[in-house]
C-alpha cells in the first residue's frame, strides 16, 4: 500500500520536529537532561491528588466517567471565568471552552481560521508546538524576532506595512508573551499596547498563549493583552499543565462567545469532548483554593532551580556565550558565537550524557543554528551542577577549536 | 469584531449538528430520553475504578500526571496489539496509536488524507460524528444506502464505476460495520469481502470504526475487514467508550506503522498526547482481565434493554411503522411511512417528556425525514415501558391524521 499518493497536501507539513526526535535520545534515565519542557514530576501534589480522586469518584464518579459537554464542564468554565475576571479580563462561562491542553486550542484556532497560504505571524524563535499546529493547516508563517522585551513590534510594524502593500494581511499573530518558550523573555507593556494598536489597524487577531505566566519568580505581572482588548480580537489560552498536571490534558480558551461557539463546533468533530475525569480533578484542585498554595510552592522551587542554573552557567560557560535571565517559567535561551553550531555541541554533550535542545527547530526560516534552549524545570540540583559543568568544559574546548579556525 | 470575514473556508463546514442541539432539550432530568448514544452510567464499574485509581496513583502517579508519548502509553499499545492479534489482526505496538476516543481517530485520518473536494464514501444513514469529522476538511461526501446487512456494496460498485468514468476515486470509505450507529445493522461477511475487493480495484482506504462490536447479544462475530486485509489498506478504530468509560477519552487506531507515524505527527500538533491518567486506567482495567467479566455483564444488561424496547415497540407502535432488530450495540432504527416526518413526531413527544433523535441528521443528502434513532442503552426499564407507550399513542394519533390527509 502506497499511502504517499493518497495523502492530503497538508500532510507535507506534518513532520516530526527535531525537538521531538531528540526527546527520545534524552529520555534515557542516565542522561542529565535540560531538554524537555516538562514540569517536574517531583513537584506534583500527589497527596492532594489522592484525596481529590477519592472524593471525586465517591461523589460524582458516574459523571467523571461519562461523556461531557463539548465546551467542557460547566463548573470548571465558571471557575475559570471568575479567575480570568479577577485577573482583569471580565467574562462569563460562555467565553470559555475547555481544550486538551492549550495545544488543542492552537489546533482549533488554526482549523477555524487558516486557509492554505494565509499569513500567520509567529515569534522568532517561537514555541515549536504552536508553530506546528499552524503549519499543519498550510499557513505561510512569517516570523518576527524576539528580544529581551518580547517580540520586536517595530519590526512587525514594518513587515505589516510591506505585507499590506502586497495586498496581504495576517489572519492572526501567535504570541507567548510571558516567559516565552523558548527564550524565557517577557513582552513589556509598551509593546503589548502597540501590538493591540497594530492588530486593530490591520484587522488581525492576537492569540495570547500563557502557560507560564503564573510561574513568576520576581517583579510585577504585566497586564495581559486580553485585559486591554476593547474589541474582542484577543484569544487567550490558559493551561493547568504547568500549575497542576499536564497528564490530565486540561487547558482553556477565552474568547468572544460567538467564536467559542464556532470553536466548539470544530472541537465536537475533532474529539467530541475533553476527558471528564481530568476536568473534574482540575476543578476540585483549583476551586478548593489549594492551587494557590501549590503554585506559590512551585514558584519557590522552580526559582531555586533557575538561580542555580544561572549561577552554574556564569561559573562554567565561556565569556563569548550569552544567555537570557528569565523572571519566570522554565527556560533559559543560550546564544553561542556566530558560526558555532549548537547541534554539534549537542552531539558531543550527549556522548557525555548531558542533553539540551539545539535552537534551530524554534525558527521557521532556517536561522538559529548557534542557539539552544535549556530547561531548568525538570533537572534535580545535583544534575544541574554536574551537567552545566560538563557543558562548560565541552564549550571551552569547542571555543578553542572555533577560534583557531577563525584565525587560521 | 467581525469573525466571519476571517474564518477559513472549512469553517463553513462546522455546524452544530441537529443531534447535538437536541441533546440540550433532552438532557432535562424529567425527560424519558432514547436520544443519547451514551453508555449507561449505571453500568460503570465504580468499585473497580476506585481500586484501579487508588493503586495507580500510589504506584505510578508521577507518570499518570505527566505528559506521555504522542503515540500513547506503550504498555497499553502492547496490550491492544495482543488483543487485536488474538482477534485475527496480527500486529505489534507500532501498528497502534492511542486517540481521544475514536472520534479523534476520524479527525486525524481526515486531516492526513482529505483535500477540499476529495471524495469520501459514507453510509446512508451514517454516524453523525464521523460525517462531521470528514466534512470539516471539506470532503465531498457521497453516501451509499445501508440495509439490514450493512452497506449496499452493489450500489457502491455502480457508484465507483460512475465516479471512475468521471476521473474520480474516493480517498476512503467510512464504515461502522457492527451494530451501526444509527441503524444497529451489521455488515455481512460477503459484503465485507466484496468491499475489500472494491477497495483494491479502485485503490481507496477502508476506515473500519468498531465501537460497538464487543457488545454482541447473539450470533457469531463477523470477521473484521482488517483481519482479511492483505495490503494494509484497512484502518481500524477501536474504543473503550462503550466497554469501559467514554469520559476517559481513550480509543485506538490500528494501521500500518508508516501511516501510524504520519498520524502521530498530526496528533503531536493537534494536542501533544492523550491524557495519561485515562490511558493508564484503561490499561489496568483491561490487562487485569477484569474487562472481560465487565463486558459480559454489559452484554446481558444491554440485551435486556434491547429486548424490552423491541417488545414495547411491537406492542405499541402502529402497523405501518417498521424498525430494525439489532443483534448488539445501542440502537434501533425506526422508519415511519413515507411522508410522515420524524421531526414533527419528536416535537409532539418532547411535549410529553419523551425524546429520541429524528433521522435526517444522519443523512448527507437531505433524505431520512421519516426515520428516527432510538437508543436503548441509557434508559431504565420503567422509562422504556412508559416512554414507548406514550410514543405509540402519539404515533397512532399522527397516523390517523396522516391517513386522513392522504385520502383527502
Amino acid at each position: 500500500m502506497n499511502f504517499e499518493q493518497l495523502y492530503a497536501d497538508r500532510a507535507q507539513c506534518m513532520k516530526t520536529s527535531a525537538v521531538r526526535e531528540f526527546f527520545k535520545l534524552t529520555e534515557q534515565p542516565d542522561v542529565m537532561s535540560f531538554a524537555g519542557g516538562f514540569p517536574s514530576a517531583d513537584f506534583f501534589p500527589m497527596e492532594k491528588v489522592t484525596e481529590v480522586l477519592r472524593d471525586l469518584i465517591a461523589e460524582e464518579g458516574k459523571f467523571a466517567l461519562q461523556y461531557g459537554p463539548t465546551e467542557g464542564n460547566l463548573e470548571l468554565r465558571q471557575y475559570l471565568a471568575e479567575k480570568m475576571t479577577r485577573e482583569g479580563s471580565p467574562c462569563t462561562a460562555e467565553h470559555i471552552i475547555i481544550t486538551n491542553g492549550s495545544q488543542q486550542g492552537m489546533d482549533l484556532i488554526s482549523k477555524v481560521f487558516v486557509n492554505p497560504g494565509d499569513v500567520v505571524i509567529v515569534e522568532e524563535p517561537g514555541y515549536v508546538g504552536g508553530l506546528g499546529a499552524i503549519y499543519n493547516y498550510e499557513a505561510d508563517r512569517i516570523s518576527i524576532p524576539v528580544d529581551d522585551d518580547g517580540i520586536r513590534v517595530d519590526l512587525l510594524a514594518a513587515r505589516l506595512r510591506k505585507l499590506h502593500s502586497e495586498g496581504r494581511t495576517p489572519k492572526f499573530i501567535y504570541l507567548v508573551p510571558n516567559f516565552q518558550n523558548p527564550t524565557g523573555c517577557t513582552m513589556n507593556l509598551a509593546r503589548r499596547i502597540k501590538m493591540l494598536a497594530l492588530a486593530r489597524e490591520y484587522n488581525f487577531l492576537i492569540v495570547e498563549d500563557n502557560p507560564y505566566g503564573e510561574i513568576r519568580f520576581e517583579g510585577q505581572a504585566v497586564q495581559s493583552m486580553r485585559s486591554m482588548d476593547t474589541d474582542g480580537r484577543v484569544i487567550y489560552l490558559g493551561s493547568f499543565s504547568k500549575t497542576f498536571s499536564p497528564g490530565i490534558r486540561v487547558g482553556w480558551m477565552l474568547a468572544e462567545p460567538e467564536l467559542i461557539q464556532k470553536v466548539a463546533c470544530a472541537k465536537g468533530s475533532t474529539d467530541l469532548c475533553s476527558n471528564s475525569l481530568g476536568q473534574r480533578m482540575a476543578y476540585r484542585f483549583a476551586a478548593s483554593g489549594y492551587i494557590e498554595l501549590h503554585v506559590s510552592s512551585l514558584i519557590s522551587r522552580y526559582k531555586a532551580r533557575r538561580d542555580l542554573m544561572l549561577s552554574c552557567m556564569e561559573k562554567n560557560f565561556p565569556a563569548d556565550v550569552t544567555w537570557t535571565h528569565p523572571k519566570g517559567g522554565f527556560f533559559i535561551w543560550v546564544t553561542l558565537p556566530d558560526g558555532m553550531t549548537a547541534r554539534q555541541l549537542l552531539l558531543k554533550s550527549i556522548e557525555r550524557k548531558v542533553a539540551f535542545v539545539d535552537g534551530a527547530g524554534f525558527f521557521v526560516n532556517g536561522k538559529g543554528e548557534n542557539t539552544a534552549r535549556f530547561s531548568f524545570s525538570e533537572a534535580a540540583p545535583d544534575k544541574i551542577i554536574e551537567g552545566i559543568a560538563i557543558l562548560g568544559e565541552i564549550m571551552q574546548a569547542e571555543m578553542v577549536a572555533y577560534k583557531k579556525e577563525k584565525t587560521a
